[in-house]
């Protein structure tokens, strides 16, 4: 099932499920479907604790600039405060010079969770979400550490919905379009660590907590926005994340 | 004064006031004191959604490494589920080779701000406290980037309490102690870029929310802590941060 969160033309913010091109209210507890909802605006479909994301996985994106496959995952986060909602805008930043879009598979956590093996890492996961690691190219390369070019807020795009029901995040389409053109488009099966692997290896490192969110790195292909451009972002069997840039 | 969270022996985590060596209960909405507190365990005094850390930020630190003062702050971000309080063991990981202290003035951020002018800052300080930014040297140097080897568990001790009444935060004496000896010693006038500096370059580039912690570096001195080691960080006019070193 394809979960998220909305907010209501009355106001309120509630958990809600994706169906025939409907929305209805959920009990999240039950994982019930409720009434049909009349929904204002679409939230992320979850508030992370933390944003952990993994930088060079894609094989294929390696081989593009010529890199060693790491041996092991390098990661970084991303703040709470960054994430937006599908449809929100992406704020360009003032003095940033290049502003870059990166398409991911998003891995949300369900439950609390520390040092998982990898056999039992499916155990945790609520599910799977597009993500878009929206990187200010330009002081990546500045500041050497990469926290800063990944932290501004609306630089965490999350959506449109969780799917839950995927059945195997190791081989889909994963696609990334600039004002409806193909700017990236590879699969899942190219990644270098698998979901699981990122769910064990990350879990090692700290203790994952419900609807964290782990941003499982880009394919090659990535390229810069302008305000006014749409990105979005598509994978296979979970659906479609657009944005549009605005200035600040 | 000084406040922070402690767990009373019938098991409930509440607001507290520090004073005259006591402990007493805190409305926190009205900063009341309550009625004295038969207190079981201190907790780090706020949950942070995020500590944004920064590095090389004293001029001495920078000396000693022969190192350029950079020209704007480098930051890092540790996760939430890193803090520990008080008391509580820092944790060292299996297969880390050398753990080291960090000591450091933290400021704690009272309400939610973005884009904040220097000369605005102190308005959305609540209080400043003691932070240890326990860092995996080995890791740090293998990864390049420096989250994984800051974002284990217990990597984030904070406290005791935020000291909301702080004259000048630009002239302290900051000094850690391994086992009662002095490692570090140096004062946060040697920092290069101020409290009030990182308030506003930091909220320049996401939005800070109440609670959220801005660590501001670490003077000369840093050295690495075995297992049964006890590490103090002391803050002129704050206080002590004291925690030992536990085995996984």
């Amino acid at each position: 099932m394809r979960i998220g969160r909305a907010i209501t033309k009355d106001g309120n913010a509630m958990w809600c499920e994706y169906a025939d091109g409907r929305v209805y209210g959920l009990d999240f507890k039950s994982m019930h479907r409720g009434e049909e909802l009349d929904a204002g605006v679409f939230l992320a479909p979850v508030r992370p604790t933390k944003i952990v994301a993994v930088g060079l996985n894609y094989r294929d994106h390696a081989r593009e600039f010529d890199l060693d496959i790491p041996a092991e995952p390098i990661i970084f986060l991303k703040p709470p405060s960054s994430v937006i909602g599908p449809g929100e805008d992406i704020v360009y930043p003032r003095g940033v010079k290049r502003l870059d879009f990166e398409a991911e598979l998003a891995i949300v956590i369900s439950r609390r969770c520390k040092a998982i093996p990898r056999e039992k890492a499916k155990e945790y996961i609520l599910g799977y979400t597009c993500f878009n690691d929206v990187t200010a190219r330009d002081l990546q390369s500045k500041d050497g550490q990469w926290t800063r070019s990944k932290s501004f807020d609306t630089f965490a795009p999350l959506g449109p919905w969780v799917e839950t029901d995927l059945e195997d995040p190791g081989n889909l389409s994963i696609v990334s379009k600039l004002n409806g053109k193909v700017m990236q488009s590879s699969s899942t099966s190219n990644m270098i660590f698998d979901v699981y692997y990122l769910v064990s290896f990350i879990s090692n490192i700290m203790t994952l907590e419900p609807f964290d969110v782990i941003a499982t790195g880009t394919p090659p292909g990535v390229g810069s926005m302008d305000i006014g451009d749409t990105i979005s972002i598509e994978l296979q069997g979970i659906g479609e994340l657009r944005n549009r840039v605005s200035t600040q």
